[in-house]
């Protein structure tokens, strides 16, 4: 199964503490409140979506629509509440 | 009866959890208070919306406006609200 | 006694449930605190308004100004709150 | 003394319930909390006013500011506050 | 000392009830509550602002900063909440 | 050391009552609460800015950035809340 | 580790007060409450960004996202949210 996002969104997973990501990203124990770290997944048709699959993203509290497929969560996130990428 | 949803909007069906959809696609299991799965009835003549008939769809929480025909309920969306498909 | 909505707004007249309405559709019924059903009696001159005198629609929750004519109510609404138009 | 609304306002006249207008219209009993009936006074130079003097009109709850004129009340509406002229 | 009102303000000084203003205007009895009258001072350079100097104008309720020059008290108002123009 | 305000943004200290400013304006008594006056130190690079270095201006309650530079209190204004400027 | 700013966003880190930045600025003690100092660390490609790296910035109170990266505290900002640049 598969889900695409429509316009401006992502799908991504969250990422979760000290973890170490797909593309092998070790990631910094960070505080509760935070912002959450996740990793795109799948990404809209937009021109303005400025991600791509892979990459590990910050994004804005309280931001998102939680989903679940196949039993794991995902998120949708907006593209205006993807704050920035994490480069390893 | 039909019902022809004007501008950006869709008229959709709600599926049910581990449900099958008429196009044959088996939904998972999603906990409450998740964003709804639904599956498109009919859409308005917009180029804005991004939906055809038959599309497994994601919709955003709070959204949308409860609508029964014929003893069915069924939900109209704004094309905004509709974050994006499920593909099987 | 006429009343001409300004701009996008329709003049429109609530369809009672289970009623047969003047062009002879017969409407569902609907449980309490769903979206309503009207008929348009009158719409404004702009290009936006997309329903026509007889017309049957559903509008908005929470939409719409009540109007006594000659003993009878109606409600205007604007073009924005009409999610769709019920065929028969 | 007159009164020149600016831009797209109107200066109106709230008509009595089951009173007769100037200009001979009768208007019908309309409950509490209804919106309110006014006669077109004096409006601004403005394209986007669609009513003229002397238009009967039904204007928006909540909107609208009062003033007093040589003793006599009226109110001022925006343009986009007067749904729909009533016509004899 | 002067005060120059910036882009689409107007400084205006309030007008007493039952008062006659610099330009000869007596002003009628308004209720309490009821929205204010003042008379332009200076107004400032945008082509928005449609009143002079002089003139005896309606403001909206709950608007405009006041301001004290030389002991005096004034307002500076917003062009959009000047309402009108009273007219001799 | 100095503060380059960036955009639409003017840095200005405040003007004391009664006090004699650096350009020789003595200003009057102005009661509590009423807006605050204040002198132009710096302004930013956008063409909507409207006042200059030295300028003693008034700006709106409530709006505003306090900062402290070496010691003294400055604040930081949005060039949409400078109302006017006090000429001499 | 790297994190790359998306659009108008700018990556910050806080500046203590007393202490003398990497540029050798040396910031002036700031009261509680009052608007905090930062140097920009990395900035996003989008040409409103008015600041560069190692810039010392002055950013408006209750803006940014806090964000934790090998161990240290950063602050994401909105372009709009500098308000000005801290000059040696």
């Amino acid at each position: 199964m598969n889900f695409r996002p429509l316009g401006e969104r992502a799908l991504v997973k969250l990422v979760e503490r000290e973890q170490t990501t797909a593309s092998g990203i070790v990631l910094p124990d960070t505080a509760k409140e935070k912002p959450q770290t996740a990793e795109v997944v799948a990404v809209g048709d937009s021109e303005d979506v400025q991600v791509k699959k892979g990459d590990v993203i910050v994004f804005a509290k309280y931001s998102g629509t939680e989903i679940s497929l196949e039993g794991e969560d995902y998120m949708i996130l907006d593209s205006d509440d993807i704050l920035g990428v994490v480069e390893g």
